[in-house]
């Protein structure tokens, strides 16, 4: 086996690793034996090297296996998640976990905190007070066996590997390459014991990938892996240009994700929401064809039992969703009036990057969030407002907060007298595989 | 300014960084700003993506402010200095200094140590007693001022940037880069306030680069960074295929130092010596033409005064030249017996990495060294031996490293069987600029 130097060499003169190489230095970052130093000059010549497929794969492997992970097969239903690349108000994990679970299938959900300008479902999670998001290994199996979910953060026992390297890419400038970004989101999933995975990829002004082209490149870096691992996968891209839903916040999108699951959802969350759970239940192979797998889901949302299942899996993990309900009614709030002719069409990644300021986010990793800071819409994006009125209200638990977030959406809403467009469908594209 | 993340973004991408931009990194990394991960990430894109003459020029330069520095004008003669790319038996350093010095110049001399298989300066004149190596700077401007020169070595006040860049180098696999080579090399020469410097290019079996191109390239990216940081600079591509002179080792090579400047020198160290001398004298540029240069350089190498300079500068700086040779004639020595026919041409980068082993230099970074640990030719290179006889003694301060040298050596003269070669001369090539 050639030294971590050696291999280090090599990678910069633009020759490949074997995947036994990779696993080798995978694990070196992990004990200590290759440096900081060491996996920093690695990230920089995989940026400007590049990784072939079978080192993509390989590192993603690695990275999977140098934590704890779950076993596949645990539950006795078939175990199929669902992966978003980040969006703003993008609640829609909250909505589908209880839909995809009643559809008959296991939803093993490890998911991220909010990440630059977007919100993360860990957090949105955490805003139910008492709500444990990481938890043992062993109790994390008993759900999945027992009640076929959890929903939990990323602890340092997942894939401590890709914690590692994630965290040195971002002060090394290495964030930006679509085989990192896709190794690192599978790694995650690897763990999971999956038997297929949705992808939910988001593409426009909001996201992080803005174009299509960006968001389809990461899908065939994301492919190439899923195919060497054998996790069937399906793509659906989605725009992501507009606020998803009617709010931007962690306990306000929470309260949107129980409204959505009673019915009383936002046609673009219903969109997404359902394709994503057609998708989840065609990966999980229990029906013949689409047409049945629509009617399944349909079946399962109109019967409204996603809203008991949603409660289930908060007060399984320790949530107490109305000790939250009671708190946000203390806390405070204001209206934001737009005029008559203008639509409450807002920049979603200045709004949302708003809500983060207002308490909603973290500015560096050590911020404390306030659950409650967001925004609640009561106009769609598109809608033109006939007269002068309340087309928003936000909320904060400090005063001050509240009043700046309410002056930094009014000047949003100033700024966007914008024409009459019709709201366009969210689904851009599906791909399928496995 | 942007932050050191986005410099490495950038870099990542192929772009240049302004001047302003290169000595910002380096300060970084001298502060701790910059962390090591960054530094490394930095090196790897260096590679990788290449660096242009702006970019290298401004990385010698940030590299020797980076410490402190010898102001320029300190003597009142012209201040040139001659370093070499490293070879095995390369005690030109040693002949040359005196010389130099008798010929009117000025020799700020900062030396390294021993590299890979390959002696060094400061090393040698460690070998003699009491020798101080590191010098407080005030000690060195004096010595500079009153006497014309000092012999020290690479302190951690001389451009501390190269050395906390040097070491990442050494384990990121960022060694092999011409660019990196040539600032790391100029930024420690930079620091001594010179008029002029004469580069000993190393070329071949036992040298860093063995051919002539690689060499070749190095000095071209030398010669772009002396052009643009205005100092003068030459060239003399020297052979380093067989050792140069009669002896390896610290001790024994400053013993044939002082033989050669008494006149008794083989051929091969006297033709070096003293076409860098004249190379200096050029630079210094008190002689009109290279006729006159020589003329001046042979009557000082004939008058023998470079014998008195010597040991001056020995003693100056601590140096008890008797009290070592004393202790070298209590050390163990064998005998190299050679058999009729054969040549006592041997292998000069296995011949020295036996003298590493012997105690002659480090195989870590701790390892103290031998100083008379070595080997002592009495026949050249090229000499058939008509009889069988002794060809060269070995020499080591503990008898089992002694016995193992004596053993190494006999196997690679053993399967030296050469055919006659007459000696070359060790000139290639000479290019000067400034």
């Amino acid at each position: 086996m050639k030294t971590i130097k050696e291999l280090l060499r090599a990678k910069r003169d633009g020759h490949n690793w074997t995947a036994a190489e990779v696993e080798f230095f995978v694990n070196s970052v992990v004990t200590g034996a290759a440096s900081n130093a060491q996996a920093a000059a690695f990230l920089m010549a995989a940026c400007t090297r590049g990784l072939n497929t079978m080192e993509i794969a390989a590192l993603t492997s690695s990275m999977a296996a140098s934590g704890a992970q779950l076993g596949r097969g645990l539950s006795s239903r078939k175990a199929i998640d669902k992966h978003s690349t980040g969006g703003v108000g993008d609640k829609i994990s909250l909505v589908l976990t209880p839909i995809a679970v009643e559809c008959g299938l296991a939803v093993p959900m490890i998911s991220g905190r909010g990440l630059g300008h977007t919100g993360g479902t860990t957090d949105k999670l955490e805003s139910v007070q008492g709500f444990q998001t990481i938890l043992p290994m062993d109790q994390m199996q008993q759900l999945l066996v027992e009640h076929h979910t959890f929903m939990v953060g990323q602890s340092d026992l997942i894939a401590p590997a890709d914690k590692i390297l994630y965290r040195l890419r971002d002060v090394t400038g290495t964030v930006e390459n679509v085989g990192l970004i896709a190794s690192s989101i599978l790694s995650k999933k690897l763990t999971e014991g999956l038997d297929g995975l949705v992808m939910d990829m988001k593409v426009g002004s909001a996201a992080f990938m803005q174009s299509f082209d960006d968001s389809r490149q990461l899908a065939e870096e994301m492919l190439r892996i899923c195919k060497a691992c054998s996790l069937p996968i399906t793509f659906v891209f989605t725009r992501m240009d507009t606020v998803i839903g009617n709010s931007v916040g962690n306990w306000v999108e929470m309260v949107e994700a129980e409204q959505t699951l009673a019915g009383n959802g936002w046609e673009d969350v219903n969109e997404i929401t359902k394709q994503l759970a057609i998708e989840m239940v065609l990966l999980g192979g229990e029906v013949a064809n689409e047409d049945l797998a629509e009617k399944k889901v349909s079946d399962v949302i109109s019967s409204g039992r996603g809203v008991t299942t949603f409660h289930d899996i908060l007060k399984r993990q320790g949530g107490d969703w109305d000790a939250s309900a009671k708190k946000f009614e203390r806390v405070f709030s204001k209206d934001i009036v737009g005029l008559a002719g203008a639509v409450p069409h807002v920049d979603a990644r200045e709004l949302s990057l708003a809500v983060l300021r207002a308490g909603g986010g973290r500015q560096i990793e050590t911020d404390v969030i306030d659950p409650f800071a967001g925004i609640v819409f009561h106009k769609k994006p598109f809608d033109v407002l006939e007269h002068d009125g309340v087309v928003a209200t936000v909320y904060a638990s400090l005063p001050e907060k509240c009043l700046a977030l309410q002056r930094e959406v009014e000047q949003l809403l100033q700024t966007t007298m914008a024409p009459v467009v019709e709201e366009p469908s969210r689904i851009i594209d599906i791909w399928r595989w496995g």
